[in-house]
């Protein structure tokens, strides 16, 4: 079996593991008004690569742990990057009534429920680190690093912080600069705390944790590259969306600013830094993680 | 001195106190979009009772703590309840272009700002939490217990649960039973927080955690109760906002099922189930937070 078929193999598996515990990680005890649960679960279970907790998963088991005991992340981060998909499709922001080819939340359930269908599984998020992660004994401590991580990371100088300056990159980003920091932060931001905290649980060093912040940080921007080439030249039923919807929204992108064939360069050079950063940086297992650095620059959708 | 008046003065003491630390509560060396930090602040600084995180250092006092130990989930429950009310504010939802007589965040802002002020000050509670409490030497146990309760009480089976019944209410709320869901979660489940994470950080039995359980949901629904009363026969001038809107948007309230008379009788027995819970049973100094629940139903705004 080729490692490219093989890491199909594996991203499937995981995914349906993923999915399997999405299903249930709204307590059916609560008391939750039924429109904003069903809207939740809408959005949760509506697909999508689950690249974030496959890295969270791929992370621990770089270091040797074990993908169930950091499971719990790995659900908390989907309901973090399903909340900001919500919010970003509202008609005030991308204003997109499909996504991987269904209605987006707020098409079926009303944009007032939308935004509190994003509310809530932010916040769910947090829940789910600490309730599900204290089950498995993970100590206080290393909670606490992971909530912090995941707060900083997907909040105003992160993840928010990215959209916001999206945002306002519509009205003008004029440098390639102002463009890395939108990619760095909307997306790098969340896939770098996806494999600190699978690493985190599974007991990483501060050296370990750099060399995987690095990685996360390279991958991420090469695969925001990536999503801005297949914007322009991808195939809208692998996408399940309309391509050079950019072009149309008037986004600059990284063809934009140095061309497609520069922006693919870029992207192999974002993917030989990322392999450097855990080769020899005391990670044990990074085959996994190679993989899907490979996977993800190769990908058509 | 009257223990109202001393009570006056010790509320508008911790609210200068607690707005002093809001200010510097994002960090300088952040960098975040200016527009997304100003839309932040802007609300964050934009006055109120500042009742939650007045209940955070209370309650802390109450069980022989320091208020400055508590000051930071005391700022985080006012990120909580800020994000919340900028959200709240949308076109989508209750669309005010007015919250205590100054124009509403998406009203400066628009409406994608404000959106991602609330998620940005909602996941900043989270941060603020283990960041600075963790600063003062509090246990990673505790800083994951308060981290819990905040998810859940703020969360789908709390707050944002509370939330969504009452835009569904809009629909048709035609049970008492279900004017109390509306009450509870969105306005007891955020005092109740306050009371057991200040108390948490004083370091709380479970019968007193039990204790300022009961009287923060007692308080709580009597304080709502308090704004639907005020908003049908309120001033104008002390609300800093037009009364009679929840008539204007149809919503049901207590005086709308039991007239008003009832209403306040409802809020006096409130108070005194909240006096019972606080009273023997193993709270030490609870003398402030029955002040505090006096003076909430005394409230003329």
């Amino acid at each position: 079996m080729s490692a490219v078929s093989s890491i199909r193999d594996y991203i499937q598996t995981q995914a349906l593991r993923v999915e399997h515990e999405l299903e249930r990680s709204i307590p059916q005890e609560w008391s939750i008004p039924a429109a904003l649960r069903e809207s939740m679960m809408y959005s949760l279970m509506a697909g999508g690569k689950r690249l974030r907790p496959i890295l969270v998963l791929a992370s621990a088991e770089a270091l040797g742990g074990r993908a169930e005991d950091a499971m719990p992340v790995a659900l908390a981060v989907e309901m973090i990057h399903t909340y900001s998909l919500i919010h970003d499709d509202l008609p005030a922001m991308d204003n997109d009534d499909f996504r991987r080819g269904k209605p987006t939340n707020h098409k079926v359930y009303g944009e007032a429920m939308a935004i509190l269908a994003g509310d809530a599984l932010l916040t769910h998020a947090f829940y789910t680190i600490v309730q599900a992660a204290r089950k498995q004994g993970v100590s206080g401590g290393t909670i606490a690093d992971i909530v912090e991580d995941l707060a900083r990371l997907s909040g105003a100088p992160g993840m928010v912080g990215g959209q916001a300056a999206d945002m306002q990159g519509e009205q003008g980003v004029t440098k390639l600069e102002e463009l890395d920091y939108i990619h760095l932060h909307k997306t790098s931001d969340l896939i770098v705390f996806s494999l600190k905290a699978g690493a985190r649980i599974a007991g990483a060093t501060a050296e370990q944790l750099a060399a995987l912040d690095r990685f996360g940080t390279c991958i991420g921007l090469a695969f925001q590259i990536q999503d801005d080439i297949l914007d322009l030249v991808g195939d809208e039923q692998k996408l399940g969306k309309p391509v050079q919807s950019d072009v149309k929204q008037q986004k600059v992108t990284y063809p934009y600013f140095i061309g497609i064939e520069a922006s693919q360069a870029k992207i192999e050079q974002l993917t030989r830094e990322a392999r450097d950063a855990v080769t020899g940086a005391g990670i044990p297992y990074p085959e996994r993680l190679l993989q899907l650095a490979d996977y993800l620059m190769k990908r058509d959708h």
